[in-house]
Order: C-alpha cells, then structure tokens, then sequence
C-alpha cells in the first residue's frame, strides 16, 4: 500500500480531463469469480486508478482485498491477492480519488456485518443529500468509519427492518442523486439504477452466471455475453433461482450522462444501446460540419480525441495523422527536483511529431476543455514543433457547471467555459480558432434529432447548468457540521 | 505493514507464557507528545508486540499512526511515522493479538467521530458481556468495524448523551469486565479503571503535562516523575485547568491480577506499590524455603526467571549461573522447510552452556508453566547438555484456568496443570523434581500475610477458578449469532 | 524493486515482437544532469523495460542508482533517486532482458575502478565475439562480475595502457559486433558507434552542453536541439573545451539496423535523416500498392501497426478505424491461478471494438509476426468480433532469421517464416489473406531506389540472412566453457 | 533490502564496545546445507549484525543469497531467500560494517567465477597490506567491485595457476594478516587460519557432513559434534572423500585475541579450549580480588558484563542483583525528531531499576571501555535512580590501541583510555572509583600463569600496543591511490 499512486501524474497531466468516480462489477455463481472480478475492473480501469477493491463471498465468510494502486497491480501475481479471494459470488470497484481523501478506509465495497449478516456494496455515482443524511445519523449514534456517502446508505440499510432487499429499498428510498449500486450478501447479488438512470449499469451472463458492471468492455474482456442495460430506477436481485426485477421508486425522466459518450465510457462499449467510438466519431463529423477550418491536417490529442478527429478528417475530406506521439509508460510520478525542468513534464505523456507539423495548418481535435491549463501546453508544444496555424476543436459542448452526480470536476469558477467566452478561451490557450461543438450537434451524434429544451433526453449539466436532481447538500440550509477528520496513512 | 510481525516466533518458543494483551500511553500538552508517546510505548513493549498505535490531537485535526510489528520498526526513521504525529496531546496503545485477528481495523486506538467530535480511545482489558452488547448493538443498527470489544464501548458513547465524559460513564456503567481506559478528546485526557482494579494505571508528570500509562518504566523513559496509581473504580479528566478524579462506579472489593508481578509487568516497573523485580526474588526465596532441591548450581530459564532463581539462590546458598545463553537477535519467523530441522528452532533462542551444566545437578527455575512444551523441550536440552539432574522450580503456582480479564491464556484444556497433577507434569516434562510455590508463599511474596480465603486480596483465578467479575458472555444463555466475518489482509 | 517488472506480461502479450535491447543518454557539463537523464531514459523506455540505471560525476566521486523496473517507477519522487545523482555528468542506460538474466548486477550503465580512475559505460548493441574474449580475458585471471558483453569491453580497457581513450579504442579494436557505447569518465563523457553503424547515435545540445543519445525523441523531451548523427566507426570525446571526432577503425560499409523504422524507434524520432512515423506510414502505402485487398475498413494491430494501417487506408481509399481498443493501464503481470481463464490474458490489452467489425472485410495491419501465436489470436478475435473477412497485411518482410546485433530475437526455429512459406503461415494464423510488403517495397519506403543486392544498404539480416559481421562466438570452433552461472536475486 | 539496519541503533547505544567484523560457517555434504547455514548465522549474529550471505551449490550451478540486515529477517519464512538456497554444500557469512561501507556489493561470501571454476570465499579477519596489494592489481588491470580486502585475495586466486587450492596457498603466501577464511568450489570446502591464529575457527561434525565455523555455539544450534580447533597455519581441504590438512606457511607463534574472551566470542562458545562464560567468570574473580570495593550491591552492565559481575560477586561475597533492566525490543533506529528528547535515547535500551538502587553502594561491572561516551551516561544513570556510590569495574585492561586485524575499533586518539590515565577517566565518566583489571591478571583468568612479555601467549595489541604482524599499509612508503568511489543504494 506504499508509494504515491499512478493517479498524481494523471492529475497533473491529465488537467483538461473530467474524471469518473468509479466502476462496478460484481458476479454470483461462477467458479472464477474472484480472478473474473479482477478481469472486469481491468477493463473499467479507465473509470478509476486510484484503488480497487473486491470482496468475495465463499459460503462461510467474505473475503476483502482493497488496496490503493492499479488492479494489475493490486493483483499481481506476487500479491497473492487474487488467491485469497475465493468463492463463487464477488463484487468488486474501481475508485477514483475524491474528497472524501484516499484513505484505505474509502476504499470499495464498503464491508459492513449487519444484524440480518453481511453486506458488501459497490457504488457508481454520488448522492447529493449525504452530508443532511450523516449528520443525522451521528446525532443517533452512528458511528462513521469512511469518509465516503456510500457508508451513508449502509448506516440506512443496518438501521431499517424487514429482508435485506427490503432495508436497502428504505435506504435507497432516502437518499437521493446519481447512483448505479452492486451489493453482495451472502444470497444475493443485488443490483440498482438511480430512478433517473444517469449512471451506466448493464446486466451480462457467462456460462449461466449472472453479471452485472458498469460497461460492456468487462462483459468483452471474459467473453460474457450482453443481456441488457439495467432500467432507470429497476432494482434487480439474483439469487440461485434466477433474477427478479423491481420497480420500486417514484418513475423519473431518464436522465443519462451525455459525457459518458463524449469521455468517460470505454470506446469499445455499448452504452444505452450506441457504441462510444461510433459516437465519438459522429461528434466529429458534426463537429466538421458545424466548424471547418482551412487547413491541411488533423490531428487528434491522443487518445481520447482520435474517434472525433477520424470522424472530423472524413467529414471534412482533410487528412488525419498522428502529430503528438503519446508515452504509456508513464509509471509514477516524477517530480523534477529543479524548477528549471519542471515544465518539461508535460512531455513525459506527449510528444509532437516535428516531421508531421513543421508548416501546417493543423486542426487540433480534444474531447473537452475543462481547465484549460493542459490545452494552452499542447496549443503551445504544436506551435514548437512547427506547425503554421492551429484550429482547435472540442468534440463536446463548452463545460461551464460542475457535476455532483459522481464525476469528479473542479469548482465552477475554475472551468475555463465558466470564466470566459469561446473568443476569451482562444485568446488564453493561444490557437488561431476554436469552436467546440453545438448542443444539438451533439445530441444528434448520439441518436437523437436534437436537444428537447423543456425535458431533455440526457443529463447535461455540466454543459447547461440544467441539474435533473436537487443538490440537497449544496443548497440546504443545514450548512455540515465539519467532521472531526482524522489523518492517517495506511 | 508487509511481512509477519516478530510475534509468530515468539509464538512458537514462548509458548510457555502467557501474554498480556496490551499497554496504553496517554499524555497532555507537551510539545513533544507523539515522540514520548513512541517512547512509552518503546517501554511498554513487553506488553504486546503485534502491533502499536498512536492518534494524536494537533488543535485542528486528530492524526493516527497504527501499524503491525514492533514500535521501534513502525516508528522507525525512515518510516516518517514520528513526524507526522504532531500536536500536544497523543495517546497510544500497544497490542498483542486476540482472537480478533490481527487485521489493521483492530489496531488499537481506535477512533469515531461522534456528532460531539472525535474521539481515540486505547483499551487494556477485556469486556466479558462483549459479545451481548454487541448483539444488541447490532441489532438496533449499529456498523462494527473491527472485531475488538473496545468498540462496543465506542458504540455505547456515540449512542449516549450529554458531555463526553458523561457519556463515557454512562457506557462504562454497561459494561463488565477488566479494564483500563486511556480516551482522548480534542479537550481531555480521560483514564478510568474498573472497579476491581484489574489492570493498572498509573499517573506520571513530565515537565507539567499529566502522563497516565500501564506501568512506571513508561514514564521511566522519558524521564517523568510518579504521581500515583490511578485507583480501582476511578475516572480521572485531564484538561488545561487540570486533574479532575471522579467514582462513578459501585464500589467493588479491590482484585488487582497477581500475575501482573509474575510474568507480565517489567522487573524495573513497580505496580500498586511494590517492586516487580524484588516481588520476583522474593518468590524465588519463598519456594526454596517450601522445595529445596539437593544440587549444586541455580539457574534460570532466560529471561524472565532470572528474578526467582537470583532469590532462590540467595535463600539456598546454592551458586547461581547462567546455564542458558538467550540469543536476542531473533528477527522475523525462520521456517525450517524440513521436518528433519524443525526441532532445532527452540535453539534459536536459548542455548545451554554446556561447560556449566556438564555432570551438574541443576535447580532450572521459570516463572510458571503453561502447555509445558516448551519446559519439556528446555529441561531435555538442559540434559542433553550433560547435567545430572534437573530439579525444576516454577516461581508461581500451577496455572489451572484461563484468564478472561485481558491476557491472552490457551484454553483450560491446553494448560497442562489442568490435564494432570505435580507428579504427571513432572513426568511429562522429564523433570527429576517438580515444585510450584504455594499460594500463600505468591502472596507473602507480595506483601501479604498469606492469601485471604474468602476475600482474596487479588485476582488469582488463573491459579484458583475464582473468577471476581462475572463471566456473562462465556455463562450467558445467549448463544452470541456467529459474525459475518469479514477476512482481510490490508 | 521488489516485484516482477511490468514486462513479464508484455513477454506474454507482445509474443509477436522483437525487442530492442537497450537505449542510451549521457550529458555533460549541465547542472540538471541527472534529472535530464531521467527524462531522456524516460523518452527512450520503448527500447527496454526491465531495468534502468544512471552513473553521475559530482566532481569527487561516481554516484550509482540501477534498478529493475521503469524509469517512471525507478525515479518516482518517493524513491530518493533522482536526488542522490547529484553532479553535471551523467550517463544512462534502459535495459530489456537478455540471455544474462535480470540480476541486478547486469544492469548498466556498468562502472569499474580501473588505475586510471573510473570509467561508466552504457552500451546499445551487442557483441558478437564476446564469449570467446570472456574466455581469454578469463584464462588471463579476470574476474568477471556479471553475464554481460559491455563487462568484456570494461577488462579489455582496464589491461590496456595509455590515455583512457586510446585504452577504449585499444579495447574496441579487439572486439567484433554491433554496438552504440556512451561512456563517461571524470573527464570526459566519450560516445563511438561501430564501423557499420548498425545500432543509431545521435548528438545533441542543450543550453550549451552536449548530448548523446540512441533516439531524437530523447532530446525533444528535454527541449534539446538534434545536432547531427554519430557516423558509422566515428567515436566523439567531450570535454570542458568542447568536442573532438575520430575515426579509429578501419571504415566498412553502412548497415544500419532497418527493423528500427520498422518497430523498435519511436514513431516520433528522425534515424539517420528520416522520420519514423513517415516511414512505416510509406511501408503501408507500399504494401496497399504490392498486395491490395477487396475490404471494407483498414484496421491497425494497436499502437504499433497504426502508422502504416494509415498509410494503407490512404493508398487503398479504404476507411482507417480503431477496431481495436488497448488497454494501457496493464500494470503487472496478472497470473490467472485457473486454466479456465487463462486464455483470457490476450483480451487484458487488446480489445475488439465489435460495434466496428460486425460483418465487415476488415484489412488488418500489424508491424511484423515473429512467432505468430499472437497473431493468430488476433485474428480470432477480430473473427470472433464479427469480422466477415480477415486480410492480414504486414508491414515488413518476413522474419526468418535471429538477430545477433543487440536485439532479443528468438531462435530462427522459432521464427514462423522460418518453418514456412506465405501461404503455411496464412493458414496457421487463421486470415483470409497475408501478405508482406516486399524487401525493395521496404527499402522505398525508406527512401532508397530498392535494395541494392550485391551490397545492401541497411542491415537487413533478419529477413535475408545476410549477416555483415561476422559471427564469431557462433561460428567459432571455441566451444565456450560453461559460466559457473551464479544465481542471485538481488 | 529495505530501511537501516538495526545496526545503526547499535552504534549509537553500543558505542562503548568493539565490534567483531565476522562471522563464518561452511558445511560439506548435508542435504540441508542451505538451512544449517542459516541456523549457524544466526548463533554467529553477534560477530556482524549489519549484512548476512550465503552461497551453495547444487551440483550444477552456485546460488547466492546476500542481504542487509539480520539473518532470521533476511532468512524469514516470507523472503523465499532459504529456499531458493538449494544444494549439499553451503558457505556463509555475517557481516560487521566496515570503512568498505555498505553497499551489497560488500557483503559476503564474495563469489568469483575463474577460469579453473567457481569459487565463493567468507573471511574473518583483516589484511594488512590489501591496499598495496590492490593498487598493484589494479596496474595490472584487474577491476574490483567491491571495496572488501577479501576481494584482494580472490584476485590473486585468479591471477594463480594449478589446482584450485595450490592456487590459494599461493595467493594466501602474498597476503599479511589476520584471516579464517572459509572457501567452497565446486568440488571442495576450503578452511584456512593465518599463521598467528588470530581469529577462530573450529571444525564440527553433523551426521558425517564436516562443518568450518568460528565459534562452538553455532555447532550447538545444529546438535553437531565439536571436532577440534583448526591451527593457526593450517588448510584443510574437505572433498567427498574426506578431510586433508596442510601446513602451508612459515610456522609463527601462536597469539589468538585475548579480546575473543573478553567481548566478542558469545560466553556459551568454547574458544581454544577454554569456556567463555568461564573465563569472563574468572576475570571478574581477579577483578574483585585486585580491586574490591565497599559497596553494597554488584551490578552487570547488562548483557556483556553479567559474567565477571557473578565472578566479582562470588569473590567478593556482594550480593548480585539486575540493578539495570536491558529492553530487548529494540528494532530499527528511533531518531527523535527533537533536540529536547534526543538524549533519552539511551534508555531504549538500558533502564536502572530504581528500586534496588536507592541508597545503595554499587560496583558496576562492565567488560570494557571504548570511548567512554556510554559509561559516562550509564554511571549517571545509576545515580540519578538514587545509588549513593559507584564502583566502577572494567573486566579487561585499559583498550589504548586500534585493532587493525579484524574488529572495528575508533583510532586511537578517540579510545578514552589514550588521552587519559585511569583517575582522568574516572573524573570523565563520574564514577567514585574506576579500576580495570590488570593485564596478568587477564591471563590468569584465561588459564595462564600470567602474560609472557617478551613472546606474549595471545595478541592483546588493544591493550598492549604490541601488534604481532606488521602494518604494512598503514606504515608503508605507498600512500595508496584513493579509489574512485562508487556511491550506491542498493
């Protein structure tokens, strides 16, 4: 559990990004749950590098490995975690570091050993009347372990009565935000979608064995098999008879997270039934049409711009190449011990391609422009290399809000959209023109005809400032007693 | 926290010990207060070596530093440990392992944060209506997060209320068992007793700021200065105005644990009056007056009988040697991967002086016998080395019942004094003679004028059965619901 | 460094490579020397993975850091390394496995204490009469220390006499193979490549102070400006007055390594007047022309066959997409403790993006195929994704010979196209179609007329078996005494 | 290989002590030949605490396994290190720090593969003209790794012709000091002992499996037999068909280190013939006859002085008590973060129990003063636990000289017995009276009738000044070339 964590760099690097919270997966009755679990949040590494952790159930106990670190990592075959964790039935997380700290004790599934016997839960999302919920509960005497809202639902679930399904239902029925949940007890695995859906949950099955995660990509990499997304609000229960679906909220409008197309989500998933890289390239296409520039080659900003600069360079008939060479062996952090190197960097990730450049007229394709500190460095490290002008474009919608439902974004007044204008946004990061794309450009990339003011088909907050969701915390009166934190290093 | 902690080995070759299962260090508004709490528990070490603790207070926030192995390699230099520990008020607390596994949530102090603010609280002791209270804890909704009875009484504090001394009575009121307490606030510095005095608690003062710790060689160390021992049934709080001294429990006969003066306690600390060292030499003259032995030298199985056999020397006139030469540089567990060397491991640690106990008669003195496996293995060594005879001498009385009150005993089944009479001990451990001192030799031994039947002056049950405290969780009709275990290697 | 380095699994997944053995940087006369270092092994860490070291000069004494692993982890912030090279003199040195095994004392830069002060090399090649020297050098009553070559050249220095570069040359006359060597003394920081310049050098300058490295990428990442190339049999001295060039061996013919545009420099790099990317970019247009396939979409095997899958889609009109998406967070190697899922590890990298393949005649584009088992996976998953048709085009020759010039090949036993012809490995690997681009479609690509038979212009040897140096310790009739190997984990 | 050795904690609080460089065990022939070494080590701990290695060969290729640090934690169950030791034939070795510094490449058995076959050397002792020797090597181009003077010695192995041990004799014949050298090839285990004898070495016997070791105590651990000592001059080559011994060397008299009785041999070990418990017993009788006190009590300065404060007492008829309790916890070094606290350090190790101390005349016995740093604190520490008077009594004579054969003493100028005479001493340590016992009387307590002047029976050159071999690096014209110095964490 030693050293810093891949994630330093990242933050450092990785500036002009929005982060997902986490990923899920949990699997019941297979023989390989265990080492399938790990599989599975290999493949949503992308939605957390902080931690991961699994937790297993083997007829008698459960079993936890949560650790800080990547999963290949973690579960490295001289940890000897992944022969620990025995059993048929797991859940597992993947976590990216958010407030609460990176204590070991946030790390996921949350492990509590309840009066009706264990629970193990894993969580996507963010609720957004936790801290009303915790102070509440500690005024009755609960105790807080984590600094987490999930432990907040646990608390709900050990004080109710009635079956385990039936607590969580009184839990869940209390809180409110953006969640997609896994939980492990000892005879069940449980699923469930927020009533507005905005986190993805999708429900897959191998050899007869139920599945449920995050994104399909963890259903590609063990070779299960798509059976559906999981409704918005739908509660499902697997047990040794098979699966039971419930509807047990209020129906809401569904809501789901338009930047799981623009960023989140893997390219080689299906997510709500449309696949990510088709999408990304469809925003790149939009993006041509609605923005073209004079000039002689795209290049995207690797990796995640390069579906919408493919898509980008057929709609507009330019050429695409590769002009930033990406560095993946990154490793930790390395901190230059000398300010005169210390902007060097950015360079340990990205590197221009001089022979590509050296002349052209470039359009530079990103995903999103959110502080914009790590935009002004690549504008900047093409212009070295040579390039003769540089025409940026975003394949998503300016970022002018902060998200409260499980994405880890900055304040608003950081986001360089909420500051200033596209005019002002150009003059800061130094490119000849920029454009990002429309907000019906990309609601018709991902499917639909357009954006419907008055009800929207997706969550997009972050762009409009429009919350589907009350933000309980954010706007109650009751301001949060501070918690008495306590520091530790584990 | 990789690799196994020191105390595997001393599992195997000590295995004719009892182990106290922990010391406690609390101190107030000294500049340097997690340092000379590292220091006393350094003093303490003796008292538990599986894991060490320290949460400290720095104004601001509560920092915690909790970790396996020896306090001298978790507070290491290079670990930083020390370093972070800042602030003026710490409290620590030094473990040995119970049956609650050995998992980092275990490692004590353990700390909540309340709705009236944090708390670190570090327990010597054990509670024998745990398991009841934790059912019916559990049952109204409580999360426990380690295994440790100290968290029941956490529990019973955040669920009570007024101030937080209040509410630490109130949940002592609840409980029974042996303990001493050492909790810290961000204002106080609580110590508490049980009523029958169990375990000890002393009062030291270094430089104005107020110390309460387990034994006197803690404030030895750092150079403090005795106050006093904290009383059986008292509660003293420690703020910037002061020593407060409070008796909010039903008085009950005093029943301190004697065998605290034979085996757990350092010889240079002195407990409830009395040196340890000078208790221990005392024993050893009582039980050659009451066994003499027809030899020609006295020597000690190192180092805890060293005391006794420097005492029955001097009572018998018989020379006193150094027979066995304790090798200290033990480090980690050695596995042998043979059978064929296994047997070699008790050499690990003691080795006979061959040239001292060739064609001797030999007085072997030790404090007390336990599985006896190791007394059989040490009295074959001693002949295997050339001695004549061996007269072996036990500086206590025959250990016949396990201990509930906080020492970590085999069960009664497993302590040879339980399975078989002198004469059946002697045989099975090959002895020539075999004599234990008598009760009433323990007791002049420490003061008193003989063991008072019918009240007697300390807790002894490990020797007589007679339990002071009730044994409710053991007698109860209460089954106690197995726990949802939860494994962990973290 | 404790742990198995990230390439264990790269063994596993990258079975269809070739692997570079090694990249080399030194500076001299720069304040920031160490941490440039660090940055340039950074930038070269493609050209070996296992290990890493740096040597400094701080004006008194060398100053050493070698350890396994990458250089991000190895000089992570935690570590301390990167503050211990102190001095403006460094030399660097990334290592992937050889034949000499991971010991930590095979990891260079190598440093030996001879009479005329110490010396530090790192070297990029390999030699190919070294066991036979070894021999000798061994007979004369050298102690050799570790299993590699570079220590061969370091006793020939030391039991020559004069100044210590006429002692270097001295020592290289004597020696046979390919080899790119930095070395640094307290004076001076010397760079030589062999007379056939098989392995590349480069020079560069930053802030005034002198260069050498294996690849310009290395000097982009700290901002140097690319002087020129090291020549074929040139040697440079750098010192305090700047920097002389000699030609000590007798001249030979070019024969640069061409399988460096082909794979092991990165796309970004300039080698010997070309670009890289360009290059493989050309090879796949080539490979359109010769051998043009009746598709729907180009496809590249990630991230190495990208370049020519582009260059492909371009001269064949097809459309370019990422069929595939990698992984990147890879971390260690994941064992799978079950057969059942072990045929699972391929999909921990690479994964199909089915949404793109369903039903399509997909040209797939990768670099090389060296034993082709990876290949042949990765048809199958693409055909399993949903592929109509499979057409496998490679952008380089076919691999029927091993390397003896620095590069980890496998026996030629090993290599498909040494066990078959075009059309056997087409039916080994699954496809519906394979192709090659030819010996003179490469040798364009490159920028030559075509390959000029009677004397090549690049080495070529892996794919002609026309070797142009000799193989000494190969051929030899000296058998090679059996080292008195030394297993050792350090 | 991680964190300080507990060595560092040692030199601070021990600093009163000379340190034994070495220990050494070799084993010919056992099926668990790797295991018995680690046994044999660890009995030998206190001959070299800082690094630990050992060398077998499994009839195929020698397997090396040398760390920093204890032996039972360098060999513990989790480190994998026993295991990987397979093979009948075993060389192994503690290691003191030297000036050499210590780096891995220090530790022992040093391992060289020759021409003539491999060859892994452990050696006790120190040479006195290693440098002349080394520079001469160094002109003729040998490289060294490491800075050891045993490296010395396997260079000129290697510059040798004839059969492996002729090649040995010859390099021993160049060589001038103090040395038991063990050596294993693969087909012989080697002793040696120069021909002063200096250093001890004696041959056991386990189930037929010859053993080479420096003290009796690490046969004891294994239940092997004690053969005899090997004598001073002689080489004795072990092979499968048995045991030859040699007496290669110009005969010498005969001076073993008196100091082996006094501190550095453990007391259970019989040295020459002669127990060392015994002797130390012995020395105190003399003292308390040369140099009685009135006094009340006699006290040990635990553990060295324990035997000679028994001999004292006995001789005296003062009682023996444990005026002062030794922790024995005390793991990796405790640096305090304060200057406040810094000087509680010496009580990590040593705590005065107050209680038999008050009031009380005390003679104080230790085994020897170095610098005096530690005494001064101990005897201050005994007044301030309330003694009325300190008698302070040392078991060998005044150390006056640096040992330059072996044992890690300051220089002279920094023994306290060099700057002062014995009543200046007693004013700088602060102890009533301070008397050492004489040199004959020293002898007599070893079995002597006293010290020979003119060809004393033993080297007593701390003493003495009287150094029976010639310092020839120290007093040579050769001003040795300093080495390059490589600096390394490893």
């Amino acid at each position: 559990m030693s050293g810093p964590s891949r994630h330093d760099l990242a933050d450092e690097i990785d500036d002009d990004r929005l982060h997902e919270e986490c990923g899920v997966f949990g699997i019941f009755g297979h023989i390989d749950a265990g080492p399938l679990t790990v599989l599975g949040l290999h493949a949503l590494q992308h939605r957390g590098q902080e931690a991961a952790g699994i937790v297993t159930y083997d007829g008698t106990q459960f079993i936890a490995e949560r650790h800080a670190g990547l999963v290949g990592d973690i579960f490295d075959e001289s940890s000897g975690h992944v022969e620990t964790l025995k059993g048929e039935y797991a859940v597992g997380h993947n976590r990216y570091s958010t407030t609460g700290g990176s204590t070991v004790r946030n790390i996921q599934p949350i492990f509590a050993d309840l009066a009706g016997g264990g629970i193990a839960l894993a969580h996507n999302g963010n609720l957004t009347n936790a801290r009303i919920l915790r102070n509440r509960l500690t005024r009755e005497g609960a105790i807080f372990q984590s600094t987490s809202d999930t432990e907040t639902i646990v608390h709900l679930v050990a004080r109710s009565t009635g079956s385990m399904v039936d607590r969580l239902v009184d839990a869940l029925k209390q809180v409110e935000g953006a969640y997609s949940l896994v939980a492990l007890t000892a005879k069940k695995l449980i699923g469930v979608r927020d009533p507005h859906g905005v986190r993805p949950l999708v429900l897959g099955d191998l050899d007869g064995a139920f599945i449920l995660t995050s994104e399909t990509c963890a259903l590609d990499i063990i070779g299960a098999r798509f059976v559906r997304d999981i409704n918005p609000g739908e509660l499902v229960v697997i047990t040794q008879d098979g699966l039971q679906s419930f509807f047990p909220f209020t129906p809401a409008p569904r809501r789901f997270c338009v930047f799981e197309y623009v960023y989140f989500s893997r390219p080689d998933s299906n997510v709500e039934g449309r696949n990510v890289y088709d999408a990304r390239k469809a925003i790149g296409e939009e993006l041509a049409r609605e923005s073209p520039a004079n000039a002689d080659i795209v290049i995207p900003v690797p990796d995640s711009g390069v579906p919408a600069a493919l898509g980008y360079a057929l709609a507009s008939g330019l050429p695409f190449e590769l002009g930033i060479i990406r560095n993946h062996y990154v490793g930790r952090t390395f901190i230059a011990p000398s300010d005169r190197i210390r902007h060097l960097s950015v360079r340990l990730k990205h590197n221009p391609n001089r022979a590509q450049l050296k002349g052209k007229r470039v359009v530079l394709v990103d995903d999103s422009i959110v502080r914009g500190t790590t935009s002004k460095k690549i504008v900047q490290m093409v212009r070295d290399a040579g390039a003769a002008e540089v025409h940026f474009r975003i394949a998503s919608p300016p970022t002018t809000h902060s998200c409260f439902y499980g994405v880890d974004t900055p304040n608003s007044e950081d986001l360089l959209a909420h500051k200033m204008d596209v005019e002002g946004m150009r003059r800061y990061i130094g490119a000849d023109t920029l454009a990002f794309v429309s907000m019906d450009g990309l609601y018709r990339a991902v499917g639909e005809p357009g954006r419907r003011r008055e009800q929207p088909q997706f969550c997009d907050a972050c762009f409009s400032g429009d919350y589907p969701i009350e933000l309980a915390d954010k706007n109650g009166g009751e301001s949060g007693r501070q918690l008495s934190l306590l520091a530790e290093v584990a």
